[in-house]
């Protein structure tokens, strides 16, 4: 028992033996990046969920340390992040103003019993179920309806509305009570964003300064901004004229405390919470695995069910909300040099200094500006290119990705996944309902069975063999029928009928059904079934069930063997089955 | 045009060339059997529905007309049946009684509707993803809830509840209401019922009664038990003292009008419609092929649709309710000499006649019969065996059914079919999450390569070959890049990986993407990537894709090809792979 532990300790703080001073300070300088970028974030996105900013500093410490401790990747930066505060707002949206914060906590508690739980099962596996079409276009989704919401904040208005229709229509109706101010400084905060984003750091680089520093120098730009709008907004006193402003951010650590909420609000908040949960899985495991092939390191799902699921249930003991991976945070911290889980704790130690003494100089910081700083952290995550490479390159995949990121945006961020993984397993499915079962017949003067509508073959009037390239389940079976009663219908001599099974790698309860149908549909009119070249894992399983007794006809090791006793002086075929073809 | 025409005309009235005499007698005949049937069975669902018998009685008169002139199965009768009737019941129960009957035939008409909607889309496929162990499992629990939610009737009490458990609640709650009149009525049907259908044909057979007619008389026993009853509570005025009897049953045609309601309503009703449509879809079809087959004839799914759906708007439109071809009278037309549809529009004269002039004699007719009728008829329905015979022949399948039978038991009779759906999709998929995927080397002295872990083979350091048996498809595409970066953290040497995709059927979007991930990763760890072996249809695709132009290795037709461009001489393997295995 202690050696276990000893090896789970071992994996999960093996970066502490040989841990020097070089790479401690390499931390500390990518913490203190990281921090920068937080406290501006961590406010815009309790902002998005439709919560007090202190909730989302709150949501920035505890949840760091708890993923260090257990998670499994060395990279990931957790906290805050756009999509899930969505989430987020969605559900708590409908709650009593006195119950959404509490709410919001016992949300992310949920969430995070959810992913342990999951961990415990080891249900790691329920991530292949999410194709990536589906968990790009969602997030493409999710980012544009994020866009479409943070208007309201860059014109001034009060906004309303779930949907991306129905944002739009609330933001028309109110086109008259735009406020001029909250415009000239949401406008001038997105365009300095945006530049800050796309042509500091090339500038930079023109004018002599090292590329990696250029490019450090970029991410910092944002604060700059941040400042000087924060600045402007205290001088000028522009909370007066109408602009509307962080307002007063109370100071001290987060209260720690069980979210408790009654019964009911708990019931409604399982259903959210097992989708958040979901998308916060894949999306961090997805981030995770990125930051660790970089280093030739990989990434267990389960243990990383353990660690975003401790994140959360830290998140909503200490009044914050629900949390996952950051791509944003997690790149900059590795670009900084970050090398081991102490960054992330130096994080959490710094934002815990920041909750202590610094919240009043958030005071004057406009709403407009955090609005701003969503839009373009959103831009980002806008992947139209990748919906349209799925499209060109396989329209039924383009088609998931579509009606997933239509689904976000028009039934809620709630439904997009539900919609992307039902239609994705349908359509794979699909793929598969008509596989292709061509009669073969024997290549003259050898030992190998061809299609007989596309090469000249011996085939015989008596006895016709149909073979299956793909594996026989329920979603096939009843072709498997249909093509069988063709060949009955058409074929009025027949007396024996082979079934080729080289290519079936499976025969499910539902296809045994209907072998059982056919096997009794043939012995009504005579004929008697024969399988050939079955595999052997296949075979033994049919001799569970009590098929095989009932069988009119043999199993035979090879076609061959099964042509040489059945019929052993076939005729030339005639392409009479060309008309067969499906 | 008028070919086109023609053609679908001889399709549907190929029958009529050449009709005589003596068919018309055998459909006559049969047709006199059916009714015979029919009439007590028209009136026991309509209760079991929660309509008047009348509702039951219209449900039975042009629905058969309508499926006659556009059906594809010459032996399907359409008409009310038991499980049809209790997604009926399910769906109007909350409605307030005037809408109820409007409701239930709105109800119809919009099944019919999306039938004829779904053939004109040809979606006769979508069938395929309703697999046997749903389907069987899903009748056993509608049947075992019917059975349960008759009870009430045989004992004489109120009742209530959706579910198993609550009917069940229902029923001890009003334990002290029981009608012993009822009970005495009610077990003496049940019982008779039940030795009509099990020892009357043998006992007559032992009387030196020939078997065939042994057989018909037995089947047309029921309707003497119920005459038998009808006499019996007229001349006792059983009504008098506490037994519910059928009542005033109003005479005449059914009233022919399009069955408006309010929009709410309509939309309240799309979904159960559209469960209703699935069911009553596959099962007819299911009961249609079973009928051809014993004929050598096939049935067209596409057509059905028309059929049943034509049979559904006919049932809405004249008054009654939701329609499907029923196992029990199809088979005992067939067994009668019923032989073409017209058997079917004889059986509607006379269930027209029933209406306009036989109405009175039902009056008398105790409920406590029709309930103990019904629960006979499910309880042939009642399939445990291939749930268990499922269940051992494969555990995943045998999951599927018992979860489709707890859900119509205990979530109600409109879950079962969509929880049995998403579950067999997502275990079908689940079973290629985790494809075999070997390291292999070559086969010593020969161009044939096999699983290093199995056999003794000659392998390389620097060049590795990953051979994939299965499609890539999003389920197992993280799998794939698992296993790459499992393969890669163990072999420091590696240069050159090799993928070799014998079995690859299929590449979807969300496994190019995969690929380009794992080209990405090795080309940072300074690894090429090759493929080997690969179907000429899988790389035409790929050809679609840029994945081609960034690729770091080539694409070799063959593994033997690939090794030796790129390894000429490899070393003997040491089977350093073997615990890589899962």
């Amino acid at each position: 028992m202690s050696g276990v532990v000893q090896t789970a300790l071992t994996r999960q703080f093996g970066w502490l033996s040989g841990y020097n001073g070089r790479q401690f300070s390499s931390d500390v300088v990518a913490a203190i990046v990281v921090t920068i970028l937080l406290v501006p974030q961590s406010l815009a996105y309790a902002l998005l969920a439709g919560l007090p900013p202190k909730v989302g500093i709150y949501a920035s410490i505890t949840p760091l340390v708890a993923y260090a401790l257990l998670g499994s990747s060395r990279q990931l930066n957790v906290g805050p992040t756009a999509v899930i505060s969505l989430m987020t707002a969605a559900t708590i949206a409908d709650l009593p103003d006195e119950t959404r914060i509490v709410g919001a906590a016992a949300l992310a508690f949920i969430v995070g019993m959810m992913l342990i739980g999951a961990g415990l099962l080891k249900a790691g596996f329920l991530m292949n179920f999410v194709s990536r079409p589906v968990v790009s276009a969602y997030i493409t989704g999710a980012a544009f309806l994020i866009i479409v919401s943070q208007l309201r904040h860059i014109v001034g208005v009060e906004g309303g509305g779930r949907t991306a229709l129905s944002m739009i229509q609330s933001l028309s109706q109110q086109f008259g009570q735009i406020s001029a101010i909250t415009m000239v400084v949401g406008g001038a905060a997105l365009s300095l964003f945006f530049l800050a984003r796309n042509s500091i750091a090339y500038r930079l680089v023109k004018a002599g300064v090292s590329s990696r520093r250029a490019k450090m120098l970029s991410r910092m730009a944002p604060i700059f901004i941040i400042a000087v709008f924060i600045i402007a907004s205290w001088a000028g006193d522009l909370e007066q004229i109408g602009l509307a402003v962080v307002g007063d951010v109370p100071g001290g650590l987060p209260p720690f405390a069980l979210p408790w909420v009654e019964q009911s609000l708990m019931q409604s908040l399982l259903v959210p919470a097992a989708v958040i949960a979901i998308v916060a899985f894949v999306d961090s495991t997805s981030t995770a695995q990125e930051l660790a092939a970089r280093k030739r390191e990989s990434i267990n799902a389960n243990r990383e069910l353990f660690g975003l699921g401790a994140a959360n249930i830290a998140a909503g003991w200490s009044s914050g909300y629900a949390v996952n991976g950051s791509m944003s945070r997690s790149a900059v911290n590795a670009s900084a040099g970050g090398e081991t889980p102490l960054s992330s704790i130096i994080v959490a130690a710094l934002m815990a200094l920041t909750a202590m003494f610094l919240t009043p100089l958030l005071r004057p910081l406009p709403l407009a500006v955090l609005a701003a700083l969503i839009i373009i952290a959103c831009l980002s995550l806008l992947d139209f290119r990748s919906i349209w490479r799925t499209w060109v390159y396989s329209r039924l995949d383009g088609l998931t990705a579509v009606a997933t990121f239509l689904a976000v945006l028009l039934l809620g961020v709630q439904y997009g996944v539900l919609v992307g993984v039902v239609l994705a397993m349908a359509l794979h499915i699909r793929t598969t309902v008509n596989p292709h079962m061509p009669l073969v017949g024997r290549f003259p003067g050898t030992e190998h069975y061809r299609d007989a509508d596309r090469f000249v073959v011996e085939t015989s009037d008596r006895v016709k063999t149909l073979r299956i390239d793909e594996s026989l389940y329920y979603a096939n079976a009843r072709t498997l029928e249909d093509r069988v009663a063709g060949i009955v219908s058409k074929h009025e001599d027949l007396t024996d009928l082979i079934l080729m099974c080289t290519a079936v790698n499976r025969i499910d309860a539902s296809a045994l059904n209907s072998l059982e149908t056919i096997n009794n549909r043939l012995r009504a009119s005579g004929i008697k079934l024969h399988f050939s070249d079955m595999q052997s894992r296949v075979r033994e399983r049919l001799f569970r069930s009590s098929f095989l007794d009932r069988l009119t006809g043999r199993i035979f090791l090879s076609q061959h063997e099964a042509m040489e006793a059945l019929e052993p002086e076939p005729d030339w075929s005639f392409l009479d089955d060309h008309i067969d073809i499906h």
